[in-house]
């Protein structure tokens, strides 16, 4: 199998696995216990938060550990809200095109009376920094802006959102699930007060995942219950899956620019190669997004029929995210930069891992190839473009 | 070590570790996915989804996975109190000794206008159902009762109580994170509308959990995002996880009779032998209680002195739950079975595990009657008490 699809999750690193299974064999007690074997299993803890909080910046005191990206991002956000509403400010500042984590927890807090402010992601996929400014209100009391893009992979200017929010002493979450462990992300630096990452997006286990919360960011708890997470996050901290994180993370982080100059550079390779396919087009930026992703619309086929031809050929890829591919509608991330419904049908992401060979990246591009170009044979839509009856968009 | 506290955690069987392996490193594709590497990692999902529910007498439909019991807790009350508030009914009833995810949910319920009534549970520790028949309202919408204490082990009249809310159409909820694998357990048999598990309570894996919840109960999520779970709880799923505590629990429950007799022998060898220590008492019923509970209080002694030099002696036991062993605050499920404070501090909880020796316990039973001899003869309160200057209570 070639896995082009680590946008989705990933494969655990060794070190992450036998992290897990020694913690899970050796120091498996209870972190909240007295006796020496429940502190062992704590001080395995504390050491994970230390080397959290060391890769993006933050004190240990500032991580807190989650089931994942999801739980973070819901927290984060129901936490801003919550203080936000103690001020008398129920305005939120977000994007159309954030992962539904972040959506589906604004769609419920519009319900409880909150404004949300979408903005506009523009044809490139990028959040343009002055629009955030001129989006501020008095009773702004949130801007929750993803880091990059789970699907178009498209970075945002954190560092100046950040500091804008900073200075207007808003508070500022972002969805790094894409970026930590990918590309830099420094919380101090960027000015931000509150993040979300995931394990399972840098070779870390799934169902753990963290917050970071600024120090005086106060959280309202998701889960409530023991006093676990100094109250902010109740039950038994699932240990071997957070020391696995830590391991993953650190060792992700230390080979980062390694594997991001050559995952740049194998994924240019693809963009290059894909953009010859007659009626395609890349989606998003092409330089300002993460080293692996790689994502195309190709005009008269459906993007699921692509996928499972590509499986046939051994290559798992996505038309866009997992969380959402059950379902038939459109990606809402592609309508977002303005592509249209049918040509947003036909997408393709292709997010590569440290471990592609070139051998493996030219299988994708002569795949991709031979099955657009057989899809588009048994096509009525290409037919009715080919022939002159609807118009070719790309 | 031996080992005396597997109500606050368990060690991961080596058959739940296995699976978690196996499927951390070779079905480790997204669920949500729609090549085969991801379908594989589903119908993994889906298999463990069958095997738990098979266990409780549940169908797989009705079976959520979560991060673990605390998480099924709070989901499964609030979506309870949700589906109250639209009919508007906003009274609950649950009881004094419940876990804090049960409580401190119920709290902040409170907050937002629930009325929560907390039933007594008597000097043995057990509810009575004819009181919760007598606390029932026209505007109750739910009862919560847990089937098994966490500190004193004893068995609530699930079934009858159960009954009494089928009957008057009342939703019940039991956070049975301590019986699932340990007693019988059958969700139809016993008229439960929601019912809370962790994995790591019976030696699967921590960061895991399950809520049930009848056909036709439906959940208010408390993770919003993508679609996973059929909606009701989104982020990527701990596939591992979740495999390792179904292959735990399919154990847990195939050898449950024989260790359930094994156990309970152990266990009353345990209580005869501590009983003989002079103002020694055991909380919580003599016999309806979990097999391998043993929770005694020592008048005179302080509990947490009393762990610390046990531990000395290589036992890991505790006081109450682990989830509140930072607090100074005497046990509240103590409290509630009516010991005045000075005697709830004194008390320890044994919880032993399937692979007790006879040896081990004899060690047990010599262990604690030194160190409790010990600390008598330093506490000034033993020799107010001695003195005649207090007076005994036990």
């Amino acid at each position: 199998m070639i896995y082009a699809d680590n946008a989705a999750t990933t494969k655990m690193s060794p070190a992450a696995v036998r992290a897990m299974i020694s913690v899970a064999e050796e120091c498996w007690g209870n972190p909240s216990s007295l006796y020496e074997h429940g502190q062992r299993a704590k001080d395995v803890l504390e050491a994970a938060r230390k080397d959290v909080a060391a890769v993006i910046g933050a004190d240990a005191k500032e991580i807190l550990f989650t089931s994942g990206g999801s739980e973070a991002d819901n927290q984060a956000i129901r936490s801003a809200a919550a203080l936000g509403a103690k001020a008398g400010k129920k305005h939120i500042i977000s994007t159309a095109f954030e992962h539904h984590a972040v959506l589906h927890t604004l769609e419920r807090l519009k319900q409880e009376g909150y404004e949300v402010t979408l903005l506009d992601v523009h044809e490139n996929g990028i959040v343009r920094p002055e629009e955030v400014e001129a989006a501020l209100r008095e009773d702004t009391c949130l801007v929750s802006i993803m880091y990059a893009n789970n699907e178009i992979g498209t970075i945002q200017p954190i560092r100046e959102i950040g500091a804008i929010c900073r200075a207007r002493n808003v508070l500022f979450h972002t969805d790094a699930v894409q970026a930590v462990g990918h590309i830099p992300v420094n919380v101090a630096e960027d000015c931000v007060d509150l993040l979300s990452a995931s394990a399972h997006k840098f070779h870390g286990p799934k169902g753990v995942g963290f917050l970071y919360a600024r120090k005086g960011v106060r959280l309202t708890n998701l889960i409530e219950g023991g006093a676990q997470e100094r109250g902010r996050r109740a039950g038994t901290e699932n240990v071997p899956g957070i020391a696995a994180m830590a391991a993953a993370l650190k060792e992700a982080d230390g080979a980062r620019e390694a594997n991001a100059a050559r995952l740049t550079a194998v994924r240019d390779r693809l963009i290059a190669e894909l953009k010859t396919i007659p009626h395609s087009a890349l989606n998003g930026d092409a330089e300002r997004r993460l080293p692996g992703n790689v994502n195309f619309c190709f005009e008269g086929i459906e993007g699921e029929s692509l996928l499972l031809l590509l499986d046939d050929k051994g290559i798992a890829a996505s038309s866009g995210s997992a969380c959402t591919s059950g379902s038939l509608d459109p990606s809402h991330v592609l309508l977002a930069i303005g592509r249209v419904h049918d040509v947003a049908h036909g997408s393709l992401r292709l997010s590569i891992g440290e471990d592609i060979t070139d051998e493996q990246a030219e299988t994708i591009v002569r795949s991709v190839k031979e099955v657009v170009e057989y899809l588009r044979g048994i096509s009525p839509i290409w037919r009715d473009l080919t022939s002159g009856k609807k118009k070719f968009i790309l």
